[in-house]
């Protein structure tokens, strides 16, 4: 439900930034969500790597090549950027700026180091909710359910997910995966409260003015 | 839903200020939230006014004497204390602070000047909320509802909430009491992602430990 109407001037859209480890469950939890939460749009990441299967350009991601990723850095037209596994990928800048303008609200689906450079350029206006899987017997699990992975990349997630998950406090938001429906709900309880800060309100209160 | 089994040392408990003019609705807000939120309890102020038709002794109000009420104040045994409209409130220190050290939230029924003495005393465990309703002239209406009013009291009450409504900026949250189902919603998204804050989490994550 948009807030604006609670004051005179809209407040600022708000960039929630959901992270998690490789295999945590998150596109699952990211679908749900948009599809739970009113006036939540998602931003669209730039990426050197190929299509997966089902994977829909423009919307799943952008995909381009390394020397195209590499201009639009380089002119500063990226929020944030990270290269692991053989590709990169960023955020573009002017979509998120225009709705922070705006009002509007984003859903980030980026890592944890793009994560660490959203809060950082914008450290008003960004909510960092960071997703675990209850243990790391059970990401392993999750990985290995996947078709995309082999050994050799299955044990540095697992190495990198430990490193993060002590990391936690730099996030504002903990979420443990433990059931999609429950992850979903806390998710949208974010969502929601994060909207009634009065923090992010402007001015005068529309019906109270004096 | 308790978070405490995310950590290995249970998080501190919230203490959840929920204040408003007299007539927002308050009351049937507060009500409702309790028993549509898990493990939220609730704190049994002190008043030197007698009972309203409905009220129970120690469930709405411990209802004591301008001596008992005196004599605990000035023992310290109160977290905050106000008074107003010829009666004197309070709220008892122990179940409050046993409730923090426990990991136990409670929600507070409390008045502007109340929460703003909970604030100072319990910086990182209180939580204000202020609920408003959509406009004076709501308001207004409301307070003619009620059968305890009469215009000597009604004036002082509106220009009241008018003073109180432009201090919003003093709470982490606002809630325009639009509908009442609505405004449960939102105070129960509010408990929940407070309780998902990493601030509030204690050392590492249970399964996590390295």
């Amino acid at each position: 439900m948009a807030r604006a109407s609670h004051t005179s001037r809209p407040r600022r859209g708000i960039l929630f930034i959901l992270a998690a480890p490789s295999g945590a469950g998150k596109t699952t939890i990211w679908r749900g969500a948009l599809k739970a939460i009113a006036s939540l749009e998602f931003s669209v990441s730039l990426t050197t790597r190929g299509p997966r299967e089902g994977e829909k350009p423009g919307f799943d991601y952008h995909f381009v090549s390394e020397e195209e990723f590499n201009r639009r850095l380089q002119s500063g037209q990226l929020a944030e950027h990270d290269r692991h596994f053989n590709a990169a990928y960023g955020t573009p800048r002017a979509p998120l700026e225009s709705a922070i303008r705006e009002g509007r609200d984003i859903l980030l689906d980026i890592d944890v180091e793009g994560a660490r450079q959203i809060r950082a350029r914008y450290p008003d206006d960004a909510v960092a909710i960071f997703l675990l899987p209850p243990s790391p017997a059970d990401l392993e699990r999750r990985l290995r359910g996947r078709h995309t992975e082999t050994e050799e990349t299955i044990q540095p997630r697992l190495m990198r997910a430990t490193r993060e998950a002590s990391e936690y406090p730099a996030y504002d938001y903990l979420i443990i995966n433990h059931d999609v429906d429950q992850s979903i709900h806390e998710l949208a309880a974010i969502v929601d409260a994060e909207r009634l800060k009065t923090s992010r309100f402007r001015g005068k209160i529309a019906l109270w003015q004096s």
